[in-house]
């Protein structure tokens, strides 16, 4: 089967990065960063292989990444898009050898040539090959999010108990029933009461509703019975501040999104000093250049695992064909709280 | 030399923790907080010292602490005072009989019975036997600013350097000399001209007031020109957290005292993800309870060498009898950058 010279993609407007940036739930105005065209078929590099995608899918560090508000600089005129589920066509070296013809879970985006089009590139050694009993919609969201989840549940000690905020996310489902078969008690926070129940089902020890008038003393009293030392926040705003602050020694408050656009503040910097609480931040790219290979591939088989016996599903609340995605994706996102999937049709 | 009965002391007027706190250089109501009073002589317990002591120092800790914003809890009617230069009188074990009689620096406080007092109370492991060129006011502050300054030097990689706020203080003088001693670039931050070339002269790289109009592109030229990793900071304002917000990749943000009421801001969360940035504090305290006790005697030892030879010393600015002290202590505070200092007479 040849490759055709041309393909669909959904192309960077932007180059580089920028500090106007809204936070992904909010985003309306796709055509400012992101166009659709015919390019030419990028040409994979040394140890590089091209793929016929299938489904890619739209998570909140795409959304970051087109307005430049992401760890890497955009690149005006190349595919966006992070994760994709394809085909390998062709590719460079061993590691391509390996994988080629076969169905494969990829991340591209600033790497090679991003999973928003019909043809991306990514580096063969971080390509995984698809068992069989993956679904596509699972396979085409392998890696972003599962790998952030376990990568993160696995910061909790041993028996211990962490908080996570906008829990109802599809990363938040996902840690809910890591964190239960892990033996480690999650404490989901949610802005509405919709999600609790089901959050709960999937393994969630607690779910608070965050904008609740007893939110303040539910959290206090859950505090002192679980105990939380680590404090999971893809929000970062002036709640992530109060519930940081009400934590108790040795507590972490670990970043790994922005969902507001206000900086938080430290309530009480005594804290640090007298409980040795810290602030960090986590991303998938550097735990990826941090741990060693096997470790990565163990945490790589167990994600796929999870999948493919039905322990973990991806939630797609809507299916967009490329060439509609720039029109459709504004409501799509607004939706709900799945996942949008583009598909190459 | 038999001990009398009793002994003059300034007390604790509140029990535990408050948080109506007011910033150390602020204090003016030292009679809400401290009395004095005449007490029974303190009984030292299993493995402690009983010290006659000749001079105490005021740190900005024991102001935090009288207030009840340090931490560890006050106890009504205890001595205050963490830190003072003494004769050991006597005591109980093995430990104790190596310092009977000598001259030694000592920790009190919380764990025993202040330094603010005519005798006070010490564990035997943690007082050090002086050297004979060591001067009484040296001796008298030989533990609390200078192990946090060599402990907190010590953190910056070799060759590295790091930020400083409040650099004017004993503690930013301390340091300045130690870091240079290490082959360490310090970048001193202060609050007026005045302090500025003598930081520089005990071995400041460079030295910003950040009161000048000048300050912002300074500030960015000397962040990139030396690249400090570290933020050594005992304000924790508004300020510091601009310094944090404009450093690079992996710095960290190390709080170690706070000079404001008003809580700083993460002013880019993003930066704590995609930069590998950190927040933390350090307490002497935490280091000492995590530091074997080898490398403790070590940092001691170059301590204490250091203040015999003349590389270090304590700038005193003013002499307070224990009678006086209570009367004098706020115009004495407010009047410099040097060290208050409690004489026993």
């Amino acid at each position: 089967m040849a490759s055709p010279a041309k393909m669909q993609a959904l192309l960077l407007r932007e180059d580089g990065f920028s500090s106007d940036v809204v936070p992904a739930g909010q985003l309306r105005d796709v055509g400012r960063y992101l166009e659709l065209a015919e390019v030419d078929l990028p040409k994979p590099g040394p140890g590089q292989v091209l793929i016929k995608v299938t489904a890619s899918m739209v998570n909140p560090s795409d959304l970051m990444f087109i307005q430049g508000g992401y760890g890497q600089p955009r690149i005006k005129g190349a595919p966006a898009g992070f994760e994709g589920i394809g085909q390998v066509v062709s590719g460079n070296g061993f590691m391509a050898a390996r994988v080629k013809g076969k169905r494969v879970s990829f991340v591209a985006g600033p790497a090679g040539s991003g999973a928003w089009a019909q043809y991306a590139v990514a580096d063969a050694t971080t390509v995984i090959k698809l068992r069989n009993d993956v679904a596509v919609e699972d396979g085409a969201a392998l890696i972003v999010n599962p790998l952030t989840a376990a990568a993160m549940v696995e910061m909790v000690p041993d028996g211990g108990a962490f908080v996570a905020s906008g829990a109802a996310s599809q990363l938040g489902k996902l840690m809910a029933g890591y964190a239960k078969d892990s033996g480690k008690r999650m404490i989901g926070l949610v802005r509405r009461d919709a999600p609790m129940e089901a959050l709960k089902a999937l393994g969630a020890k607690e779910v608070l509703n965050e904008t609740g008038k007893d939110f303040t003393a539910e959290l206090k009293a859950v505090l002192k019975a679980e105990k939380p030392t680590i404090f999971l926040d893809c929000i970062a705003g002036s709640v992530s501040a109060r519930v940081f602050n009400a934590m108790g020694n040795d507590s972490r408050w670990v970043v790994y999104g922005k969902m507001t656009s206000e900086p938080p503040e430290i309530l009480e910097p005594g804290k640090l000093i007298f409980m040795r609480k810290k602030i960090e931040g986590f991303w998938l790219v550097t735990w990826m250049g941090r741990t060693g290979l096997l470790k990565k591939l163990a945490a790589i088989r167990k994600v796929q695992a999870r999948f493919a016996d039905g322990r973990w599903k991806t939630d797609i609340s809507a299916r967009l064909p490329l060439g509609k995605a720039m029109q459709d994706l504004p409501e799509a996102l607004n939706a709900s709280d799945g996942k949008v999937m583009i598909t190459m049709g």
